[in-house]
């Protein structure tokens, strides 16, 4: 039996299960140093800049999707973005995934969000079919510049 | 003489201007419909999900930086994401970008924030020669997920 609720302070252990899975099936788990302490931290906040659904198959921690809030400029309105998804692989192959989306997509739109948006690999075919399936529009020629520490405090001090 | 600050609640009126030129550049000028009040609203909040910097040649606004609080699950911390980047047409080409995310990088190094991302598109070649002279490194093989209103709404209500 699937069953997805929101996370809350304490369920940073779940979180950093399901973030580093998604690292190590990426091939970046060096980049993942946040830790559930972390997790619970941010999660603690009053209004907190993440929040996040926990999917379990009966009582085993199954994947989570964790969100942020974001800011469309063009809507002036906060959106959401969708910052991990990820399913155990014990787990695949059973719905897990859409579940979750499912989920993340009802918090949206309590939250009044009009959009949620996020990130994909475009040669991650698989995944792209399954979003294309809930019925995300995936959009292209997009790529990421990133200021990492070093650059940032280069330019920061010119 | 170009100067750079931290925009406030009041600057609104600034950052639509700067918002639609780039929307306008983009040719989706009709998915703009963000106002000055929606910025200063947001700029209000005790903790606001964005900030923004401004630049002026001698008293003339000349363009903006807007940013958002985003969330890194990675490195288990805030980080910050750039949303718009705009010079005014008649301010090009006068070191008015780089001056503003000099300031954009300033603001985040003040905050902590151990790096900066944000979107382009892959076909505006000056863009990415810009970023990467500032030393920004670019990540290919990236497409953009969303799920409008609609898609939302009826996922959500499964």
């Amino acid at each position: 039996m699937i069953t997805t609720r929101s996370a809350h302070t304490g369920d940073g252990a779940f979180l950093v299960r399901s973030t580093r899975e998604l690292a190590r099936s990426h091939d970046v788990l060096d980049h993942c140093v946040g830790t559930a302490a972390d997790y619970d931290e941010a999660l603690s906040h009053s209004s907190p800049i993440i929040g996040a659904v926990l999917a379990f198959v009966d009582v085993d921690f199954a994947g989570a999707a964790v969100w942020h809030r974001s800011y469309s400029t063009n809507r002036g309105k906060e959106v959401m973005y969708l910052e991990d998804l990820c399913v155990l692989p014990e787990f695949r192959r059973r719905g897990i995934a859409k579940a979750l989306m499912t989920s993340v997509c009802a918090v949206a739109q309590q939250r009044g969000y009009p959009s949620i948006y996020w990130m994909a690999m475009g040669s991650n075919v698989a995944a792209l079919k399954f979003y294309e399936e809930i019925g995300a529009s995936i959009e292209r020629d997009t790529v990421i510049c990133r200021l990492n520490q070093d650059a940032l405090s280069v330019l920061a001090n010119r």
